[in-house]
């Protein structure tokens, strides 16, 4: 099952997506993608896409699944990426919070913070929480993720690192997570640990690389996060970035006004946004 | 004007203490302390407290206001505090998060993670957010300001400091974010920056400081925290602690179940806590 979610922002409807491609309209089954609703057993239960009404052809995606009580992120996670930001892997995962105001959809347009000259670009894999967890063992997490999906993590890294810490600062500017364009059921993605990832910007491939890599995979992380919070439904992770982004390049090289860029994991779908100015 | 919020854990209604300190049901008038009903002239336009039914004797106290969207928390931004720690006061406002989830009543037992011998306590002037601010300046930041409060920003120092980081994993657990007794609107807080604050523990004065030491006042903020996200209504920006911290004693000293804390500032109320076990 392919969970999205459509309309103007702010207003969104839930809705499913068919085997052909076709935004199908679920809100006479749901009031919205969040909460109870992204029970497993809750999303077993939903009509089959082909017999819900479509949505208007060419509508605006938000993101895919309501807005989270939080967005949890994990900092180099993949031996890759670590190695080309001259960190060593850490031996437990990082974590640092997006602001939830941070979320949007993802085609949306990426605003650049204003002054800013080291706004970057971080394709990762999106987990959703499906059910709380709390103290959960890694060989019981699988019951508590809804799905999973493309998320952008922009970051802005002159706040995220030389501004007196935390993270956070260059982690939550308005546009900075992009989410969908679908919550994919895990029943879809046979191996989340086998996925290719990848980002272009102006046509040119940056990222390219593969859930393979990742140092702490999906069901560790939410058992690894229930010991220090509890996790609800709704709740985003994101679990970090391949190598390529504009940090790791010598010299550095940034996001600027007009530019497109085009990201995207196998099986999970594609997401497309031109940079604009805040 | 005293807003408050009181009933059973997640089913909370809201209400004004009266000038006599009586609890008054204020559910007839708004439907919780969030969003619109937050700002500046809608607090303006409620009824008088002695108006309202009275709330029954006793009632459970909630936090004071609705959970937030966000809780965001300033570290090392008393001078005297930073001092305790060993640290230089920061050129900017050192920024973290706090899990929504950690959100709590003002007496609410205070749960010790599982596994943990270093839950430290930390008394705080809480800032509730009233109206949307995003690029807001220093001058204008007042009238995006609900009210003051009392916040205990519990953390787990272990978490916070030798587990990779963020300091995130020390600051949200579940009930490390006691909140209120009240919220109290900025016509009956002369000045944010002449307050008292002090934290006993089994009867003992254990924090016993002053605003005026803040490195960082409310103003200042706002204004600053709104260059890297937009602040939205109900939003808790939480603004540091005084010294005399578990951590800084020689040797440290920390919180053990069944301790009472005790923890209030001037003219904003008091928190009572029994230390219990997660």
């Amino acid at each position: 099952m392919k969970l999205l979610r459509f309309g103007p922002p702010g207003a969104e409807k839930p809705g499913l997506l068919d085997a052909d491609g076709t935004v199908r309209d679920a809100s006479g089954a749901v009031a919205d993608w969040s909460g109870e609703a992204l029970a497993p057993a809750a999303l077993a239960a939903l009509p089959a896409p082909a017999d819900l009404p479509a949505a208007p052809a060419g509508v605006r995606l938000g993101p895919c699944v309501a807005r989270p009580g939080k967005i949890i992120a994990i900092g180099l996670n993949y031996s890759d990426h670590a190695k080309e930001t001259g960190a060593e892997l850490p031996a437990e995962p990082i974590i640092f919070m997006k602001a939830t105001t941070s979320y949007c959809g993802p085609d949306d347009a990426v605003l650049l913070p204003r002054g800013s000259t080291k706004t970057d670009w971080e394709v990762e894999l999106g987990v959703v929480v499906g059910a709380k967890a709390r103290y959960v063992a890694e060989a019981d997490a699988a019951a508590h993720i809804a799905g999973y999906c493309v998320v952008h993590d922009v970051s802005e890294r002159e706040h995220q690192i030389e501004r007196c810490g935390q993270w956070v600062k260059g982690k939550s500017h308005d546009t900075f997570c992009p989410t969908g364009p679908w919550l994919v059921t895990p029943d879809e993605v046979p191996d989340p640990l086998d996925l290719r990832l990848w980002l272009e910007i102006d046509g040119k491939m940056r990222q390219d690389g593969s859930t393979s890599t990742m140092a702490f995979g999906p069901a560790y992380l939410i058992s690894y996060l229930s010991q220090f919070m509890t996790l609800e439904p709704g709740d985003l992770i994101t679990t970090g970035t391949p190598p390529g982004v504009g940090m790791g390049c010598k010299p550095p090289e940034y996001l600027k006004a007009g530019m497109k860029i085009k990201l995207g994991i196998d099986g999970l779908g594609e997401q497309n946004q031109e940079i604009g100015q805040a």
